[in-house]
């Protein structure tokens, strides 16, 4: 146990998720002895960012303003609507720079072990998008795990009647990979997904 | 990249030891998911230690006043002091219940590689607290590395002609270790440093 102030960072750091309390430790005393100016920088940015971040009323994604960017921006094309589960897969995604749609955040996946359903997700915003517009086709980019599997499945039996292109992100082998060292579960989604060679 | 202050805090969370890019962006979206009042914590303590937080006047350990708790308190044994790299080392040490005796904190360790001489540690202070008085014996509990053996060694060459009993911490197999993996200098130290068997 050290003394007083230290003490608390540390606890307070430890409860972070992903710091332990050895990292905790060392966070702590790296900040002890940085310099004053940046400490207060990061204190300072932390509370900015509770103060100023906001969620798009429309797509659901981070924002500091009532529409984030890529809603506001006129040159992105109305027709498609990426769907993912969390606004981190939106920079994902982004980061390809081979989409030039529209985004939906749904805020998580459908989890019963957790007890999240349908209800607690962002469907219903992605229905009311679909009423009076342009779409033509939704992209389902949920995590290729169940929970991500179970929402996929889910969107695509409430979207099939509406008449709409419900595409899925391929799943198989990740580019750089070793097929020896492929789960055996990613190995035959590669082979389901298998395509003529070029 | 997001908006404005999340990606802020990011790059501020980036800096931090040990905190890659994939960890900032999740300790981020914690802290824009959490409780304002628990982030508002957190900058707070942060804060607090820097504004608090000192290095007592006799050992070296960090305190929030001018001595440590452990210099203070008179319960602790005057004739060892045991001298030891960083402050946390304090901790772990305390942490054996051990020892009771005094500490002595250098601020790090001889490396000519990282252009730290005998001069940049808290060495002169070290000898000042041996001048007038009950000191008997000296623990070298530097880290068991060639920067660790570099001081103790510095140390023991200085400490040798005023008397005192200059002692190391033992080295060797650590407990609930595997001798078959133990690397071959820990392994050395141990046959080096072997005792009677009880």
């Amino acid at each position: 146990m050290y003394e007083g102030a230290l003490q608390d960072l540390i606890d307070e750091l430890g409860r972070l998720p992903g710091v332990g309390p050895k990292s905790a430790q060392r966070l702590a005393f790296h900040l002890l002895a940085s310099d004053p100016v940046d400490v207060r920088r990061l204190a300072e940015t932390m509370l900015v960012v509770k103060e100023k971040a906001r969620f798009c009323s429309i797509c659901g994604n981070v924002s500091e303003d009532e529409q984030c960017r890529i809603c506001r921006d006129p040159r992105r094309d109305d027709a498609v609507i990426c769907v993912v589960e969390e606004a981190k897969d939106v920079v994902a995604v982004e980061r390809t720079r081979e989409f030039r749609g529209r985004y939906h955040v749904l805020g998580g996946a459908i989890s019963p072990m957790e007890g999240i359903g349908p209800d607690q997700l962002r469907i219903r915003e992605l229905l009311a998008r679909l009423n009076d517009s342009v779409v033509q086709e939704i992209i389902l980019a949920m995590d290729p795990n169940i929970e991500g599997d179970a929402t996929a499945t889910y969107l695509r039996r409430m979207l099939d009647p509406m008449g709409l292109t419900v595409t899925r992100l391929a799943s198989g082998l990740p580019v750089g990979g070793d097929l020896e060292y492929a789960d055996e579960v990613t190995l035959g989604r590669a082979f389901a997904g298998r395509r003529a060679a070029q």
